[in-house]
């Protein structure tokens, strides 16, 4: 027995800005950084977690991590480790500490860090990368580790008890397979709106010759460069290709309906973001609008709650799961179950920091032991950053190569961590006030 | 002209866990909270704000005022105050901090404190409270103020302006009206959870002497206690006064449902929160399932997106504005706008610390420009805290009377904020380690 004696944040930032890497119609400069934290035992077993965001900010999420920190301090980790779903609830469903969410941005996502932290050092006690601890977990100790509150509805724990049993069939014969053949992918990296049509093109026959099997554009800034970029991309890659477009909640209901009209002749394979996340009518209503084209959305939802609603009114074609962005594995757990009971692909979010390296093990768990198969079923995947972890994501012939270290993925390597803490780490004071993080967006919107 | 210099921020608590007041099915401890903020000019100028909390998480909220203060540090006041609407979308949808949200959580209450205390400095000039500044404006002026984005599908700026230009036949008159009869209040004092049913009699009988118009009970907790609560309050109340519900989001729908159902004969004037807020649809089948009770919330709703589609859907029959849940004074005249375009009425949220001072503005001013009735409508009051305030509300025979000190409502006395900063505060010095802030609800839940 250890009790956990510190919960270790940093506030890392990388200077992404300056590149346009990650810019889209609502996202015109980030700093991709993260949220970082190390749950430290007495005997020094440590569990690590992090949550993406895009610069300004990261310290309000470091400061709420440590708030809920203070809720494990002190604590036994066995006991922690031992009952992930009381942990998970212990945090969630604070008294008081609820009243600031409930269940939604930055409290959710640091509490998510923490419970991903312990899920960590449960998979590293097993020896295992985090979907294999997960995909030899029984069914009820899965359910176990799930919060049904306010989806009951939709799955109740007998239903995902019956998913889960369903999925032992053949599970060792689809972890083989995964380990040897990984999962597929598709690449953002060639559709920032930042990057010219030169490149653009250039790096969507990259995609291609690399093996991927989508390339996703950002659209939703001026319609004629949304058109002229369609079609260069086509041009190159031809009409059947998969070729995604993302807006970034850039428009309203009505004008997602009329934009889309608009790009409909270059058959994108999904529109996502369409509108706010939080508009699960208005995503149901557009989906409807503009069918045969389909809808993904999800890397802005907040919690299972909104992706129970999303499926439940008929307003996504592919869920986007978010690692950070929903209360941790608990939480990611329940949304997989929430997508195969709905018939729901789950294609997850990734690039930003880290969540290439923590989601993949979703998709891979989802495939041994809840949806069962990879149609239609692909993880983002953006070229950036992964050296900065202990395990950086593998991708061969455009696949995610199965996780081998054991843990969740979250760690970061020291060295990193040190150089791009901000804002006294090395690496921003080479910076200097050049990125955006220290200003530059700070323009007042006069109109 | 003079450059804003300063973002002071207080973490101010008040030790009500002790007295259990406040408790109910789901925040069975709260610490009544105030992330208090004052926005200071170099020439000494200054606006209030504030976010209502339950303890714990206090010090993440005042971490995120202070992040989103840095957008306006070095401003020119005069060009924020001159375009408030601008000035909200600068904070709301700062690229970057926008990931933290968007627009829900903590980063949406703290850019809300902020949001309201240049209002408060626009009404301060102005000579008037916040309600009359308001209403004094043209139609014009507060839709330019109103962020429209994500609702224009149910409310475009057009029909605002037509609503508020509807407004402005009679204005006078129920401006003058307000100004002599005030407007109407209820009360949960009697009704928390934590309460005898002794006290819970007592204080029953209390707010029908005072004049309020309906009384609120806690449920949710235990089946027969409800039952048995409401019997002794139409007992003591008779058949006919209103008694409304509030189950502080504890149910799932199901449960809801079949809960709901047993405590129909007592004819609940509306059952508050059944489940989660987040939850639209949810909302909208349980309010077709006990039809004729009537279903409310709003609480813990996070903004005009989500309270648009409670509209849409049909969710609820009144919708509880909470001021400092959504982003200051300009989200909620966008959520005022769309209850009324809905025919929904507006019964704010109020009580914690300074909901009360805040939110009266919002139906002083909804009475005298928008809704232009009081039909349904009642603010809620619980008689806590208020001796805090530079303008504490003032209750006469049930009933809010028109705030008259120029501003916000927001301001805190000094004396107040010096004794409760937690956890250096003379106060909390005093009480030492008896409060629920410092653990006492910390027990690790194993099932």
């Amino acid at each position: 027995m250890a009790k956990i004696i510190a919960i270790e944040t940093s506030d890392v930032r990388f200077p992404t800005s300056l590149e346009l890497d990650g810019s889209d119609a609502v996202n015109v400069d980030p700093d991709y950084s993260a949220a970082y934290v190390r749950v430290r035992a007495e005997d020094g077993e440590t569990g690590h977690g992090l949550v993406f965001t895009a610069g300004r900010g990261n310290e309000i999420v470091v400061a709420a991590i440590e708030s809920y920190g203070h809720l494990l301090l002190g604590r036994e980790l066995d006991d922690l480790v031992g009952d992930l779903g009381a942990a998970a609830r212990l945090l969630v469903h604070d008294s008081q500490l609820r009243w600031l969410g409930p269940e939604k941005g930055v409290t959710q996502m640091a509490a998510g860090a923490l419970i991903t932290a312990l899920w960590d050092v449960a998979a590293r006690r097993a020896g295992k990368p985090l979907w294999r601890f997960m995909a030899e977990l029984t069914p009820e100790q899965l359910v176990a580790a799930i919060d049904f509150t306010h989806i009951s509805d939709a799955l109740s724990p007998d239903e995902a008890l019956q998913i889960l049993r369903e999925g032992q069939v053949g599970k060792e014969e689809r972890i083989t397979e995964l380990e040897r053949e990984g999962y597929p992918a598709y690449t953002t990296s060639p559709g920032w709106l930042g990057y010219s049509d030169e490149k653009l093109v250039r790096l969507s026959h990259e995609a291609v010759v690399d093996g991927f099997g989508m390339i996703k554009l950002k659209v939703g800034g001026n319609l004629e460069d949304d058109r002229r970029r369609l079609a260069l991309v086509r041009e190159a890659l031809g009409a059947d290709f998969p070729v995604a477009i993302d807006a970034n909640q850039r428009w309203d209901v009505p004008e997602a309906i009329e934009w889309l009209q608009q790009l409909a002749e270059f058959e994108p394979w999904w529109i996502e973001e369409a509108t706010s996340t939080d508009d699960v009518l208005g995503h149901a209503r557009i989906r409807e609008a503009i069918k045969p084209m389909r809808v993904a959305t999800g890397e802005a939802v907040q919690s299972r709650i909104i992706f129970k609603q999303l499926l439940q009114a008929g307003g996504i074609d592919f869920l986007q799961l978010d690692s950070t962005r929903v209360a941790g594995v608990s939480e990611n757990l329940a949304v997989l179950l929430l997508a195969k009971k709905f018939g729901v692909p789950v294609c997850p979010h990734a690039g930003g920091v880290g969540l290439c390296e923590l989601v993949q093990h979703f998709s891979f768990f989802d495939f041994a032991v809840v949806s069962t198969t990879k149609d239609s079923r692909m993880i983002e995947f953006v070229d950036h950053l992964h050296e900065h972890f202990a395990e950086p994501v593998r991708i061969e012939r455009g696949r995610y190569q199965a996780p081998r270290l054991p843990g969740a993925g979250a760690e970061m390597l020291d060295a990193s961590v040190e150089r791009w803490t901000f804002p006294e780490g090395e690496g921003w004071r080479e910076i200097g006030d050049r990125a955006a993080v220290t200003g530059a967006s700070l323009e007042f919107d006069r109109r």
